[in-house]
């Protein structure tokens, strides 16, 4: 079988080829041993990788577009896209009855408390998969408040679950609430946002035109649906 | 003038400068646009030093511990640690009236909605700069609750400025503001939270032991001013 790939979708699926090694290169890092001197070789090295992939290059991160299957992506996003070496990536699943739900494999590059992902990376993706749960129902919104509560240290180096799921909704603002837990439930970090979907957003769809899709349009500001 | 270095120190500055030029690497793996076969050429090497950095490992990130000159430092800290490259670093000053600052300049690899910050990604600055904010007041504690309230689209390519102070304290609470600001004050995103000091950093300090380091002894969970 010959999988046919449009202008530009074999250089993106390098892309994350490239940015994946770049992740354990990162990890590599954080848990090197070797002495100064090969760093220093292996430094000398990567300047020169830099630089080749600096020969042409983009202006911005890989923007927020639809993907050849129709499906809304961005694969330079900081928390899921593919294509970024700062993303773990984030991998969410949308659940047919509704919520965000990802098993997410922290690593020693995510350290905050010994042995624990710091708490601030936990944070960060529970405002993204809240944000993808409010998109998921359909109302497309962008970040008004965050509150994240810690209970228990996250560890890193096994697998965590993070969900989330839409509580209530009331004109233009819609309640999420998440967690990261152990594999058996236990709650490690919980969070609850607010989120406010602009008023241009909430207009009805002419005749003869697209709705807007399922994530809503690109975000103009904050932590969004699809940020 | 030479720089003496303790055992280890000549092998952690290497190890800075590969974390910095790890960083260029990420930036420049978002923005490439080189074609996919130069794409996989650069892979193929980033592997073969992926491995060179593996011959001799750690099994943690760089631990918590005081340096030669007498502070409290964590390299491996995946928002300030100089030798992890998931690591801004966040450069933070203590202010001698209280509280706590940096400059903050955001790049590529942290986009969310288009041409700026991801929301969790600013989240992630304001758990650490609050905790290093308590930490600073010598009311060193592990993170409760953290709310954030996001105002504004965070740039990035260009300096922002986030803070961080102690508003009070009772008992074993304590609370601090943040913000993430333009360099003219305008506030992009703000935080409370509340910490909590565990029962046992409140014991007196016994004739003969050493007083607890101002940011407290290594955190033990969630998010912490050592963290």
């Amino acid at each position: 079988m010959t999988i046919e790939l449009a202008n530009g979708e074999a250089q993106l699926a390098a892309l994350a080829v490239l940015s994946q090694q770049t992740r354990e290169l990162m990890d590599a890092v954080v848990l090197t041993d070797v002495d100064e001197t090969e760093i220093a070789a292996v430094t000398a090295e990567l300047v020169a990788l830099t630089e080749r992939l600096r020969a042409v290059r983009r202006d911005t991160a890989l923007p927020h577009e639809f993907a050849p299957d129709g499906t809304f992506r961005h694969l330079g996003n900081a928390v899921t896209g593919a294509c970024n070496p700062h993303a773990l990536p984030l991998e969410v699943e949308r659940s047919p009855e509704g919520g965000s739900r990802a098993d997410v494999n922290f690593r020693p590059a995510h350290e905050g408390p010994p042995a624990g992902v710091h708490g601030g990376v936990s944070a960060m993706i529970l405002d993204h998969l809240l944000g993808d749960a409010v998109a998921a129902s359909g109302r497309g919104g962008v970040t008004g408040t965050l509150t994240i509560r810690y209970r228990q240290r996250v560890p890193y180096g096994e697998r965590v679950v993070a969900t989330a799921n839409v509580t209530r909704s009331e004109g233009r603002k819609t309640w999420a609430d998440g967690s990261i837990a152990l594999p058996d439930g236990t709650p490690l970090v919980e969070a609850t946002g607010l989120f406010v979907t602009p008023e241009m957003w909430m207009r009805p769809v002419e005749p003869g035109q697209q709705p807007a899709p399922v994530n809503g349009p690109p975000p103009t500001r904050g932590a969004t649906p699809a940020q």
